[in-house]
């Protein structure tokens, strides 16, 4: 037997128990007659005595134990005089009386450390050095936590786990596809999931009722900052429900995790926010609401007094930021370029400073009165001490434009705290998005969707304004999920391939086999998938999702710890019938 | 809201509730002025009522119902007169108020029953609706309750749930990989895993000490019977432990899935037998030893009476078919032709009846005294009655023939009772296996397995007789799973790479990243990896995997139903760089 106990599972009750123990050296000191040497494992940290006067050559073989060596220690547990409150074993000690190397380690290339001086890119290539480190574990042990817990949520509310296929069927709509070529079959080709849609409709239509999965989903795009080409996905279906079932089911899931993972209890429904509302009031379709600052549209007040950049905007919209009144120039510059930049593209910034002595102060005040200015500020409901931040411009632009100036003055502000949690449903959807280079509509969600019954007159008239009856789950700005209620009728879902400009070929050959479902007693159903990589990571407080996977690729797609993805033998080509284009 | 409850929870106690349902029309029966309608969902089968004298109107409407139409009926619960004690709801039956046809079906092109007209090829094709079938759905809902129950035990037991990448890097050795092209970084590929291995070590090396994950893994094999190009592997390793410790915790899981599943308890520890054992006394690595008829080496017994065919056999080797000596010249001949398939590949059966009247009758009996037929019977342990079948030739291949011919009379004799499971670990098995094509040894299990310690010394000297400190678990003739203590250190992992033929470029080059990492204070470890296909086909009592998987492939890897693998178009091969070769 390697060992007795784990590093974290010492304490006073122990005391004067021979033990034996393994784990990595993760720090020595020698401190005259005496070394301590820190014993760490994934459950903790043990600290070890080893005593110069009662026993000397153990003491000196201690001493050359290098950083990340594995060692086997055998020893006695004891009360420490000097104890650590901050870990479980903190007070006490193991007096050894022997060890064995297990295993030497080379220096490590970085400290394995909270705070390491290891840069990305380096900790990326050892990435089994990385996941050493204390938060990496805790991000780790999070995600595992989660995964747990969601899967005794679904399990409990009558959910049935079902693994749909890796190797399914390419479809040239949505993104791209990664494809597998057959060797069995030359020419042609599997393709990996961007998610499981079509399977578990077809789940719902075998009539399982209420189905998840969690489940890899590929997606090859071109990289950006923090997009994964495979990611984890809580993929769920149920029938015989109408849209509020399904809300209210996964807000059940979404409180449960608060629950159990954070010990935080959210009282009440989420509110739910019409898409549209959302990008009026936040700019977004995934508003943070942690804080208030909300859009406010003042084209009519600020309109046809002369000043051309206002007259000639489609829309003119402000926040108002709380005792902002004070910014220095050097800070509204700061907020202007902030808006200027490519990313956000406003023209300009606007602004009225409402002092806290009552006057007014606006960078256009000379196209605007006292008067006309103190209507903007009671507009803002702005009060003495605030601040009013305008942007001007093509109406959506604009709008997303001061979502973002919005989040940015939240940021500075600090009202987006760590610790509080504000999850929203954002609700009817656009069911159409159309698209300016290809002259034709994309289903926003996926072509599943269902539209709003009242606003299916308007799919031959005027597709733009049809609500989808689709919704999304976001917490402090973030997208964690979406899903919609499903179009279940064979004909509608001919209808909407139509409208999305699909031949009836087309739509047969690549989705034919769930049109010919739909033929036998499919149930009215819907979904939702959420993101889990982005979930697990909100609830660890962090922004970006590489942390918490285990071995993550990089922005270009790479693992750089195993080289992948490389070459293949010519061998292997030859086999799948395939040969490279140079 | 669809529904107030579920087709299979109504019962005595929810007499005269009015209640409304969804589900599908499984069976309609008009029976005079009533007509009886069974509604159909996951949760079981509610008997509807229409009376032609209470609410004909609805009756007529009711009778127009087709199979497989999905409805939602109110109605009120009431006591029926003739009971169904077979299901939960027997007891009651819903007066039909009123009912909404929520979609309509196509005939469908099978009967959906437990024993059904449809052909396997149709099924397939239309497998939602095989799905829908009750032994079907209840594979479905064992293989749920399973997962759940093995996550269960294994984050009890401290293992985290770790998600390893499918996206990995393309190694030749071992069965095929299927590979994925990079877009981004042309005439690269990546491979989907056949199993996480050398991930599951790094977590290892990263010190996360117990992992487990459900995870699907691939192998681009020339498909046979009841292979899947993907199948679904629980992947388990630990850290600071030796063999037995490992044993003991997954006996621990497979006692926990036999407990909670089917309620059986297995008591003490599973039987551990030597592989080099199991052959000899079973002809196979994977016995089931539900049922004793060992074979008997008779070598020394039969060898230099004059008969050729025993005088030449490397082996002679006999199992004894209790009850058996009366078999017909039919029945015998029946077997002569099984031990001759090609499979099996016997070249002819010897036998001795031990008549029930103490007379012996053998196929051989000029070769060979009474006397000597008497030795026979005693080696044998054979009574009256009882049937000695004998085969000779190549030691292994005798071995393993008589190994089959055991099976068979196990089947023909009743032997393997489904109700007992009777599960042991096959342990040392040899490190290495000789190819006689390509000349040299191949890595039984994989090359990251270690030998045992006392049969090091032959690693240079008699490779072939080298041990492993490897493992399977299997249960009644199945192998569930398989595992290894691995090779922690780097100069042993290396020697492995050389025995094994990898030049150091070669070794390097694929498993760069795993040796390097060996440097950095690799833990001792090892672990297992079970078929959970086939897991949970053993506990549903059937060979078939495919019965078990929601969406499976066919044995030439085709998905029927959705028509993939499939061409994809010039524009994604363009993007690939990828040429078709013809």
């Amino acid at each position: 037997m390697y060992r007795t106990h784990t590093c974290g599972e010492l304490d006073i009750n122990s005391v004067n128990e021979e033990v034996k123990l393994c784990g990595w050296i993760h720090k020595s000191r020698d401190l005259g007659g005496m070394t301590f040497i820190d014993l760490r494992d994934r459950y903790g940290i043990t600290q070890l005595v080893f005593n110069m006067e009662t026993n000397a050559d153990l003491c000196r073989e201690a001493r050359k134990l290098g950083r990340e060596y594995v060692v086997a220690v055998t020893g006695v547990v004891k009360e420490r005089s000097n104890k650590n409150p901050n870990i479980p074993t903190g007070e006490i000690e193991i007096i050894s009386k022997e060890f064995h190397i297990l295993n030497k380690s080379d220096i490590p290339p970085f400290t394995i450390e909270t705070d390491t001086d290891g840069g990305e890119e380096l900790r990326m290539k050892y990435r089994y050095l990385d996941l050493r480190r204390e938060p990496v574990r805790q991000n780790m042990l999070l995600r595992h936590r989660m995964a747990q817990e969601v899967r005794k949520y679904l399990d409990l509310n009558g959910f049935i786990e079902i693994e749909t296929p890796a190797l399914i069927k390419s479809t040239p709509e949505g993104a791209r596809d990664f494809v597998v070529p057959s060797r069995i079959h030359p020419g042609n080709f599997y393709a990996l999931p961007q998610s499981p849609q079509t399977f578990k409709q077809l789940i719902m239509i075998a009539g399982y009722d209420r189905y998840f999965q969690l489940v890899k989903c590929f997606r090859d795009e071109d990289f950006r900052a923090d997009r994964q080409p495979e990611f984890t996905q809580i993929d769920c279906e149920m029938s015989f429900v109408d849209r509020d079932d399904i809300l209210k089911t996964f807000e059940g899931l979404a409180k449960h995790l608060f629950a159990e993972i954070l010990k935080i209890r959210i009282e009440g429904d989420f509110p739910k926010i019409p898409y549209r509302d959302a990008m009026n009031i936040y700019g977004t379709d995934k508003p943070d609401i942690r804080f208030e600052m909300k859009c406010t549209d003042l084209s009519s007040l600020v309109k046809g007094k002369g000043f051309r950049v206002f007259d000639e905007a489609e829309y003119i919209g402000g926040i108002c930021a709380k005792g902002c009144a004070g910014y220095s120039r050097k800070q509204i510059d700061e907020l202007t370029q902030f808006v200027k930049k490519p990313q956000i593209g406003a023209e300009g910034l606007i602004y009225l400073k409402c002092n806290e002595d009552g006057t007014l102060k606006s960078s256009v005040d000379k196209f605007y009165s006292e008067h006309e200015l103190t209507d903007w500020k009671e507009m803002m409901n702005a009060g003495n001490g605030d601040l009013v931040l305008i942007l001007a411009g093509e109406r959506n632009a604009t709008l997303k434009a001061l979502g973002e100036l919005r989040l940015e003055m939240g940021e500075r502000l600090g009202l987006k705290n760590d610790d509080i949690f504000r999850p929203l449903w954002i609700v009817d959807f656009p069911l159409f998005e159309w698209d300016d280079d290809t002259k034709r509509f994309f289903a926003m969600h996926h072509p599943f969707t269902s539209a709003l019954e009242e606003d299916r007159p308007f799919l031959n008239t005027d597709p733009g304004k049809v609500r989808a009856n689709a919704y999304d789950l976001v917490i402090n700005g973030v997208e964690i999920g979406g899903g919609s209620v499903r179009i279940h009728d064979k004909v509608r879902q001919q209808e909407m391939f139509h409208h999305l400009g699909f031949s009836q070929n087309e739509a047969e050959k690549q989705f034919g086999f769930l049109m010919n479902a739909f033929r036998y007693g499919a149930p009215p159903h819907g979904g939702i998938a959420f993101g889990f990589d982005r979930w697990v990571a909100l609830f660890g407080r962090s922004e970006t999702i590489r942390d918490f996977i285990a071995f993550p690729k990089n922005n270009a797609g790479k693992d750089i710890m195993t080289d992948s993805p490389s070459p293949i033998t010519e061998e292997q080509l030859k086999e799948l019938s395939l040969r490279l284009r140079k």
